[in-house]
């Protein structure tokens, strides 16, 4: 079966799934985007990926093109389509192809959507045995972080830093106090055994698996807080963790070169990760 | 005449020049770009153009597809090709296409090229004889503004809070100070007939025009002064005006409302704009 991708109302051929030079997404990064994970075939936490993508849109005053029941539709047809059992959904949305100028377009230029699916091996990540470790490196980003746009460069370079270092993932750092990873939520644990991440803010993205696994650590009685935390107080955090809707919740094991407690995936981060698929699959169950 | 597109080593019509959705400028903003001005068919300060790609290119470690003389003769080749006599010459560069991972792709991925034509009028500009009005509005972006990438939605957000202001531009400002107008570099110049403008930095582009310039004012015996100056000295300055390849010198006339000097261009402004197009002519006279 052939990879198809959704693009502008259709669904096409990879090979045939092609933009305009003029693409203002291609131009500009003037676009945003979403990623939801697939589980069993089904879409994981969907409902709060579409309520990001429309305030992403919102934030940049690019048209929502869809309803949330219309772009579940289109997103479960892709799936479908793909044959699709485990993997993720990206969703983009520009500002559309239009002579090149800065300034927006004539409004009634319609914004270019594109979907396609990756397969990918979510539950059973050879890497969440093993976890990962980072680095950190300095956070060069925009200052509207919480807008998921593609201007991506900054964590491309974050990222490709931690491929060269032989890591798994970079995580930012401004003004002394860790971001977030190049495209997850930096989460430690105290030797209190406190949860510690980021509060929201325009630095960072509200990441959604974020948000649900801090429903489900609190659920767990585990304290949680929500503040600015150091590299040095991460190279001395009894566990940490990465959260995205790709790696859900991944164990860091090292940072910097430093052991992260016993450089092993630590216990909460273990079980934070089996109460997600727990989660995940309750829907199923229920069904 | 159909307009035509150089594309990834061929010229074809401006339809079919399409790029995959997988292109990572599409994905990532993870490519740069040039603009150059073509006056009566010519290309203008074309190397130093051409040497600021190879830089932008550099500092994210995209290979350069082409030389300096192989660039230039595949510019010369689409203006000809689009008979364009006066206007700009656009080119990009990305990373390429490839499975999306925010890590580089593998090292043999072929960059993506881009190059269009915009015809414009540059020489005759009606704006240059009224100037332009401006305002200030925050400076959203990434740290390594030196780099000419893709990733310009703070920009098109700066650039269209200006239309809407109805106004010609918008000077981004951080801790109090100006870095630079949307697409552009800002030149005051005050009561004392010094021209300032802001030295080289990661905050900054590092203009074409804003050297080219530079050194015309000093030729002409003004005062030139590389620093920091804030947006209250802007709104005290005699002059003001940007530089840009398509905008050349272009007065500055209002900011933020209040006039500059005598709320018309100011004679030190149109005096180098006019420089700048006797340089821009001897090229073809010596020819």
């Amino acid at each position: 079966m052939s990879r198809i991708v959704f693009l502008n109302g259709s669904f096409v051929p990879f090979e045939e799934a092609k933009i305009p030079v003029m693409d203002r997404g291609f131009l500009f990064a003037d676009g945003i985007y979403e990623v939801a994970a697939v589980l069993d075939g089904r879409l994981v936490d969907n409902e709060a990926h579409l309520a990001r993508l429309d305030r992403s849109l919102g934030e940049i005053r690019i048209r929502n093109p869809y309803s949330s029941a219309e772009w579940t539709r289109l997103e479960e047809e892709l799936v479908r389509r793909n044959n699709l059992a485990e993997g993720l959904v990206y969703m983009e949305v520009t500002r559309g192809a239009a002579e090149r100028d800065f300034a927006f377009p004539p409004a009634d230029t319609p914004p270019t959507v594109v979907m396609f699916t990756q397969p990918k091996n979510i539950r059973h990540s050879p890497l969440a045995q093993t976890g990962i470790a980072v680095i950190t490196v300095p956070d060069q980003r925009w200052k509207r972080r919480d807008i998921k746009s593609v201007g991506l460069l900054g964590q491309v370079l974050a990222k490709q830093a931690a491929v060269e270092a032989g890591v798994g993932d970079a995580w930012m750092v401004e003004d002394g106090y860790v971001t977030e990873g190049s495209s997850s939520t930096a989460f430690i644990i105290t030797p209190e055994k406190r949860l510690i991440t980021r509060p929201l803010s325009n630095a960072v993205l509200p990441g959604i698996t974020r948000l649900a696994v801090m429903k489900l650590a609190k659920e767990a009685g585990l304290a949680v807080e929500e503040r600015l935390f150091t590299v040095e107080e991460a190279h001395g955090a009894e566990e940490a963790f990465v959260t995205s809707a790709s790696s859900i919740v991944m164990p860091v094991v090292a940072i910097d070169g430093k052991p992260v407690g016993t450089g092993r995936p630590g216990p909460l981060a273990l079980r934070l990760r089996a109460l997600y698929f727990e989660l995940a699959e309750a829907p199923a169950k229920a069904a």
